[in-house]
């Protein structure tokens, strides 16, 4: 018998099949284990004391939320154990189309990470804001040729698909017999059964342990997400004990850098399951063969001969600290150090590069204009802390030559929403309450969902220095002050993602979020919270390029009241 | 809300997700599933009393062994609640190749059967016989993108999977990522792990608990295989309460049809299995969703919205006797009674309809000739009640006018295998012992795998009788005597399957296996005995139409020794 390229040798082995662990040596040839025991070898890899975990499955995740590029993100992760995401380009489809989904599927090194996509299904994610692009059935029919797409991503439209709007079902359609991932937050009964009836068969919006049961009930395959948006692991981690077991997956949904690098990815969710009380087996295969059944991948998420000989060796089924890292059969990392050199450089399309197609506004386009010179009543939106979910309230704001101005003694920003993809120029505007800033301005690029350039300040003129700012950096973040620029995080793939390196990226979003707190600003992840005022499918009050838009009753509403 | 088609009303649902078992409206609209509870619905149909079932599905089945023409068969199953089939179409491919795949893919009627199909793999099943056609990567290249097919069906050709043959490599490597269907009897070991190394993912041929133990400990799907011709269940029944139960499934490999319209298709082996100790949830997965996982179906396997509307209704998880059948929302069967009508009829292929292309042998052909008059010694086929295994022994037989006979009263009768693909008139000859047949003729054209025209004769004018007989019918099974034919059962259909209702091919096999009784016959099935002697991949004498083969060292042997 020809020697196998590789043998782990001393390693105890979980099967998550049967759930036994063993010790036993895993040979590997040609890229997968071809078998347990003894085997003559070319290399042997001793990882004594560890326990072999299949390669960890990211069952949907939007890469984007890590602004990391495909490249970085890889390493990263596949550094933390994950050999496989699934990933929903939902927010590079919006900006840059068909381009921005074939880019994100080629940028991340395949060495290093086995990267499947679903068809973005929702873009734009409303006809009330201008994205980058539409993606209809025509063009979810040529996704789901490519190799790399599984099936149809997160069906955000709920209402539309339990409404029965032909063009929401014509892409359910299309992709039939596929995997198709749902997005039901809330919604239970007989509306839940309309929505799965149209095809939806996964949920990871699920907060309360009633709503996670009753959509496994419902033979829905629950993601139990647990991210640096939405933490619902706590709640639902009763489920991961229960007979409903193997349908459920872990999943980390939105991902911010910070968090990626401080706390981890799934490892970082397998600790938390078992702090909570999960089984260590329950919880590995909630990150193994879970996923790969749920998206029928084939021979991935086990340790078996025939798998992928993606396996991760960590220290043990509590900690779950990763020494060592294959992929394909390839040693990524080991005794903790990474041994896979530097991605090859990936050539980026023009459509990523240079998303950002923003005409500057001009004083008078940032000018909110009344009658008379009194005091004017606005609507003015409240963002939360920590929380998507806005709340409506209204402001007496002091007027300016006809021009109604910011208040920040009153916690009172304008927001200005600007079109950047080239389309219109469209430049909706408003007020919002809650962040605290007394002087300066916030700016991104990153504005669930269609990503046009999301502006909040205390006066015109930094507004408009954190535009051009943007404006030269073709995309990113900045924190303004007058014509000073304070912080900046570049963001030139799409305005979603950096192409600095992992940490520097965490370091400059800790620079943008300190210049805000030394701008008087409040809440402890501003841009999250900035970057979600844009979209209109959440309550209650929002502004996109348009205006105002009024969630609760979903149409457009006037400035003042 | 508009009305729904149908309302199931009354029934108790069993959730094979929760494994609870509830009163529940069933809602269905579409042909499928649409919600559980109240709903206005066109029609309501009572199933009071009743338990709901998902539709059962097989997930391994060589259709032609039921000698039943796909229409038949898919009511004659559908009678009995199976709504799915996986089928791997090994036999008719070895008589018609892809023409002969592709009409039976066209040939069930899909309102009654939603039919799936493995590209069969091993056609030729040796280089030793001469089959009706060839498969090789290409033509499963074409297969795959048929849409009833599925994946690669069962690579028997183990020991070419094991010792690296490039042919074989290539036909799994042509269905990479698809599913692929095993098949390793008595593979142990290291020789498992290198066969499972290259592909193949499922085995229905496990036989001792160790076995499919072992099997499934290596990640393989098991197949526990209750059939006809083996019955590996009672054996095999302790795994189906194991906390490996989700990855097993109950299949019928090979089904008389006899034993379909006595004792019954999957609902028999819900039977067995619960009388042997198996909680009818872990049997009605093993024919459900364990099946739809396994093969990656969509929305099959499970009673929930979005899921087929294939749904059985029986008198409880004991006698699961069928009442009620839905296929696809439509009522085929109610309250014990067939509601769908009859099979539109479906054309038939010529390479299907004209696939016996025999020219009869001489009376030359069939002469075995030696040198001298005196008693000669021979090779001899020892075929034995109940077993496809063969011994081997040698027998001193009279000899007339330099040609070496039968001898009846030692029970060795004259054995031909005449090529009948119209390809090259191979004639092989031999002798076999155990069939007990004091004179006429048995022959069949079911002969595996290269179903050539197989005739066993204690005289040649009884072999030429028989032989003349299979060729008016265009292929079929027969007993004859003398000039006489005393029982024959036409098959039509690539000389495998039958043109007539299930019942009378019933009746029919009847009626051979009792005209070869009161030949002297012993065997319990001897025509099922006699298609496994032309098998050269089961040990250890056989006969092929290209002489008498030694399977122990895999090479042709000499008639004398």
């Amino acid at each position: 018998m020809q020697p196998v390229d590789l043998l782990l040798t001393g390693g105890r082995v979980l099967n998550v099949f049967s759930g036994v662990v063993e010790a036993l040596d895993v040979a590997i040839a040609g890229g997968r284990v071809v078998g347990f025991g003894e085997y003559a070898a070319r290399e042997r890899l001793d990882v004594s004391g560890r326990t072999l975990l299949p390669g960890f499955c990211e069952g949907h995740i939007h890469l984007e939320s890590t602004m990391l590029a495909p490249a970085a993100l890889a390493r990263a992760v596949a550094e933390r154990g994950t050999t496989t995401v699934v990933a929903d380009p939902h927010e590079i489809a919006n900006v840059a189309g068909l381009d921005g989904v074939r880019y994100l599927s080629q940028a991340a090194p395949a060495d290093w990470l086995d990267l499947r996509l679903m068809a973005p299904s929702c873009v734009p994610a409303t006809p009330f804001e201008t994205a980058g692009a539409e993606i209809g059935p025509d063009e979810i029919a040529e996704m789901l040729t490519w190799p790399q797409v599984l099936g149809l991503g997160e069906m955000m439209n709920f209402p539309g698909v339990i409404g029965g709007d032909p063009q929401v079902l014509a892409k359910l359609q299309t992709a039939q017999g596929r995997p198709l991932d749902g997005h039901a937050p809330g919604v239970t009964g007989q509306d839940l059964m309309a929505y799965l009836a149209a095809g939806p068969e996964s949920d990871h919006e699920a907060v309360t342990l009633a709503e996670g049961e009753e959509k496994l009930r419902l033979g829905m395959w629950l993601m139990v997400r647990e991210g640096s948006a939405s933490r619902n692991l706590e709640a639902l981690a009763p489920l991961l004990r229960s007979g409903l077991r193997h349908r459920c997956l872990l999943v980390s949904d939105d991902l911010e850098p910070g968090d990626l690098l401080e706390r981890g990815h799934l490892d970082h969710l397998l600790r938390r399951a078992v702090a909570l009380g999960t089984a260590p087996l329950d919880a590995v295969r909630a990150v193994t063969i879970n996923v790969a059944q749920r998206f029928g991948l084939a021979r991935v998420g086990g340790i078996a001969p025939g798998y992928a000989a993606d396996i991760v060796a960590v220290d043990g089924l509590e900690r779950f600290a990763v020494s060592t890292v294959l992929r394909g059969g390839m040693v990524l990392k080991h005794d903790g150090l990474w041994r896979a050199g530097d991605a090859a450089p990936v050539s980026t399309s023009a459509a990523v590069r240079d998303s950002v197609r923003l005409t500057l506004p001009t004083a008078e386009q940032l000018a909110v204009r009344v009658s008379g010179d009194g005091p004017a009543w606005v609507r003015v939106i409240v963002a939360q802390e920590g929380l998507i979910v806005t709340e409506a309230a209204e402001a007496q704001l002091p007027v300016r030559d006809g021009c109604v101005q910011a208040a920040p003694s009153q916690d009172v920003l304008k927001l200005a929403v600007i079109e950047r993809h080239g389309r219109n120029g469209n430049i909706g505007l408003g007020f919002v309450r809650g962040f605290g800033l007394r002087e300066g301005a916030l700016a991104t690029t990153v504005a669930h969902d269609s990503h046009n350039l999301l502006l909040a300040g205390a006066d015109d003129q930094s507004l408009a220095t954190a535009a051009a700012a943007i404006k030269r950096l073709g995309g990113g973040q900045v924190v303004a002050r007058g014509e000073r620029v304070l912080a900046e995080l570049p963001l030139p793939l799409a305005g979603l993602m950096s192409d600095l390196p992992a940490a520097e990226v965490v370091q400059r979003s800790r620079e943008l979020q300190q210049a805000a707190a030394q701008l008087g600003c409040r809440l402890s992840r501003p841009f999250m919270t900035l970057s979600f005022l844009a979209l209109p499918v959440i309550p209650h009050l929002k502004l996109t390029d348009g205006g105002l838009f009024d969630v609760d009753h979903f149409r457009f509403t006037s400035l003042t009241p």
